[in-house]
């Protein structure tokens, strides 16, 4: 098969690309390379069988010339920032919503026929149902971010119905492991390398969050494009626990060997926007037969320990 | 007050203006007149609290320079037009959620305070609840439209909990009444006018629908502007009842007085994306205190009698 990886220099994209090159699939890659790593695709860039697009999906022209001839796209391009999105009021809507509809309608003029995104658990703003499953009451938005995704899974939707076409739409937790580039643990692991003796946390650290191992989600995305044969499939994907900042805090400083003093911003929310508590209810894609390989603490763990050893 | 009124020489814009102006309030009305109508708006016209801005809201400036000094918002411009969707894939991306967000930061700029937005209930799809509360499943989206405004939804909400606004999202269900100028009714009239002894209906006419009397509608956004005082309201808006698309035939044909041979385009769904079965739970609207004045009956003969009065 011939696969559109958009993203495909970023954490998950590039470790998608090199996957399905593993698998034997051509890959077509677009990346316009503001926060996707040159380095995370030079061992796919030596493969015959993948295509490296440099350009900006925010143009149409840039998703039609990439998406001909594909069997199926992967639509990960994306900006991951959650934390913030109201310093910048339009860039959600116009990375995360626009552009998805950019790459349906390039989908849609080159006839193909399977269509995967990469949403997120940020869709369910502040749910009242924890675990959260994929048919939660419809939430109400509480971050530019969240709100972008969402959008774009009803276009995709949509699109599904009004084209035919077969779409698959994952609400990621927050991924970790090896080209990981952003988010709480690199902060926190930024900070200590610089000053070990102490460390400040956004909100009381008392936050429940969900993580999941990059290579989980990935056999994920994989299994449910071969298993789920409906029109539009909705997966929640994480793990079946969820932890506290607090207990990041302390798996990260027990692998980095630190015992810093520390201090807090308080309150329940770390940021506008934040989530004090995600935790996804994934048995529909259980239901698949796919379990996760790592625990919250392994991810962690493994991830510090790719930060360290890159010097990321 | 000091009101913008988008989309102020459609149907509900030009209603709203009117009830605005008689309440004493002034008025900034915008449009584009893709589809609104100058006669809409002659009346308030003529009145010194009243001025008309013509202009695309595509364009944020547009946007930015009508709600300058304005206390709240009415954002009501939209692609209404359910139907043909698919003919146009990027056009309620562009006039329904990028419009709504040019409007929102034009709203966030200015230090406008409230902001209601004319949402629909086409935003739950194929609704597995019936009547469907607000808080329903998240729908699968199965029209462009639908998922158009549910992405505007979200995006008022993220800067209502990011920024600080207070908005109201009002789920509409189809509006009838005087200046009604485009769906199923004024379809059937133009038919009956030009061959009154047939009628074709699209689907097998058991589509079973809901609507409400203009004036109805608006009383309750009123009345919800001044009763709710939360962060971000969402209101169903509708009838306690639902007609079947052979119910409301029937009554144009009686008030015409006209007996059309009946044909069928077939299966349960009229087009790609139309909904077989709409009906909203409107309780906790009712629970402010509103309750509409007409029956759906009563609102399908004030709109046909309307449309002959004015040869629309």
């Amino acid at each position: 098969m011939r696969y559109l990886v958009t993203g495909c220099a970023g954490f998950v994209g590039s470790t998608l690309v090199d996957r399905l090159l593993a698998d034997g699939h051509d890959v077509v890659g677009v990346d316009d390379f503001s926060t996707g790593r040159e380095e995370f695709i030079a061992k796919a860039r030596t493969s015959a069988s993948f295509t490296l697009v440099r350009g900006d999906l925010r143009d149409p022209a840039v998703a039609a010339g990439a998406a001909r001839r594909c069997d199926g796209v992967f639509h990960l391009a994306a900006n991951a920032d959650v934390r913030h999105g109201t310093e910048h009021p339009t860039r959600d809507l116009e990375q995360n919503t626009i552009v998805t509809v950019n790459v349906l309608e390039a989908a849609r003029a080159n006839g193909v026929r399977d269509f995967a995104f990469s949403s997120t658990g940020s869709v369910y703003g502040e749910a009242p149902l924890i675990p959260t499953p994929e048919d939660a009451p419809i939430p109400i938005q509480t971050s530019l971010y969240g709100a972008s995704k969402m959008a774009a899974e009803g276009f995709i939707q949509a699109y599904a119905e009004g084209f035919g076409m077969r779409v698959l739409i994952f609400r990621f937790v927050s991924l970790l492991g090896e080209r990981y580039t952003h988010g709480h643990i690199i902060d926190f692991v930024r900070q200590l390398r610089a000053h070990p003796e102490s460390l400040h946390v956004l909100g009381d650290g008392k936050q429940r969050k969900s993580y999941l191992y990059v290579q989980d989600c990935i056999d994920a995305m994989l299994l449910a494009l071969r298993e789920d044969t409906g029109q539009v499939g909705v997966y929640n994907l994480g793990t079946d626990e969820y932890c506290a900042v607090n207990d990041s805090v302390g798996w990260i400083c027990e692998t980095l060997g630190v015992r810093p003093a520390l201090s807090y911003s308080g309150g329940e929310r770390g940021w506008i926007g934040d989530n004090p508590f995600i935790f996804l209810d994934c048995s529909r894609m259980r239901a698949l037969g796919w379990k996760p390989t790592m625990t919250i603490r392994d991810a962690v763990v493994r991830t510090v320990d790719w930060l360290q050893e890159t010097g990321a």
